[in-house]
């Protein structure tokens, strides 16, 4: 065994203790209490166990789980960033990917690697995993919110738009999931929950 | 596409959401805040990902990952036994199998068996998956409270016997990570923040 390498395999498994205190806007189902990183990334990691046959191509389901349980990782330094925000880019900007060296770089060499080409992966989107990884990061706030009479698209007076928007993202992991988002977007606005101008 | 097959995944996934309600009694790294289910599901996860090299036999670490992420699920009907409750056994009770045929049945039936095989895999111990999943489950905790000062030994008053004992499982799947987790324990006795007598 190489001591060192272990030693800085526990460094990482320490530092990413810090991702079950960052706040998202979102809440827990049927809620108020928000939701943090290692929770979120939890629940998209069983998401995408559960879901993985509605893939639109053949997916490495392990790849996949790896992305959705290191992807909000980089939050510990560069923080949460609200999908709706308008001022601040949620795509990957300059501090995510200085985070991504610092803390995976916490990791032996290979791993890091490893690793930092899984996040970047994630974050280009442009592979079967990637796509899929990131439709399950779209479709549970479109749970909580739809369980929470609205939830976050009430409290920041988001639209039909730009949720529309955002969440037809889905369709590229899965045609299956987004007919399935789309009826609740649609049914959301009949309901009064989601506002449609 | 079969809708029932997706909706009740969905419900799977929208129950499974009350394990971030789940309080352990172990606390965060440098933390007196409790860690949850999920949170702790998570930290397992991404360790059994990071430390898989450090195993003493072959394994899958799909199906590692899949254990972990839902071995604490039957909680939500069974609630979380301490590892160190003398009056309640930690091992798979009737009550938690009754949770779990509920919980996971909520999954079409094929998926449904295949994770109630998963879970009975993983409670059961023996094999190479299974043994490196419980390394993680023993892991964790020693790492939380060798940060905390003692954390829950002090707390619950528990002594280097029970621990050495308890904490002797990570050998069966990881000889590496054993010799590391004995030397943390043998270093809180030195520190005085383990009692041995």
């Amino acid at each position: 065994m190489n001591t060192e390498d272990l030693l800085n395999q526990i460094a990482f498994i320490k530092e990413i203790d810090k991702v079950k205190y960052i706040q998202r806007k979102t809440k827990l189902f049927n809620s108020d209490r928000n939701e943090n990183d290692a929770e979120h990334s939890w629940h998209l990691a069983l998401m995408a166990i559960v879901l993985a046959e509605h893939s639109n191509e053949p997916i490495d389901v392990l790849k996949i789980v790896k992305m959705v349980l290191i992807h909000d990782i980089v939050e510990i330094d560069a923080g949460d960033v609200f999908i709706y925000d308008t001022q601040k880019s949620h795509d990957n900007t300059d501090e995510e990917r200085l985070a991504a060296n610092r803390i995976f770089g916490l990791l032996p060499k290979k791993q890091a690697q490893e690793i930092i080409a899984i996040w970047e992966e994630f974050e280009a989107g442009e592979t079967n995993e990637a796509k899929f990884a990131k439709s399950m990061d779209r479709l549970e706030p479109l749970l909580q919110n739809t369980s929470n009479e609205g939830g976050t698209w009430k409290e920041f007076d988001v639209a039909y738009n730009k949720v529309y928007e955002k969440k037809s993202v889905i369709k590229k992991g899965s045609i299956t999931l987004w007919h399935y988002a789309e009826g609740l977007i649609n049914e959301s606005v009949a309901k009064g929950i989601l506002k449609k101008d």
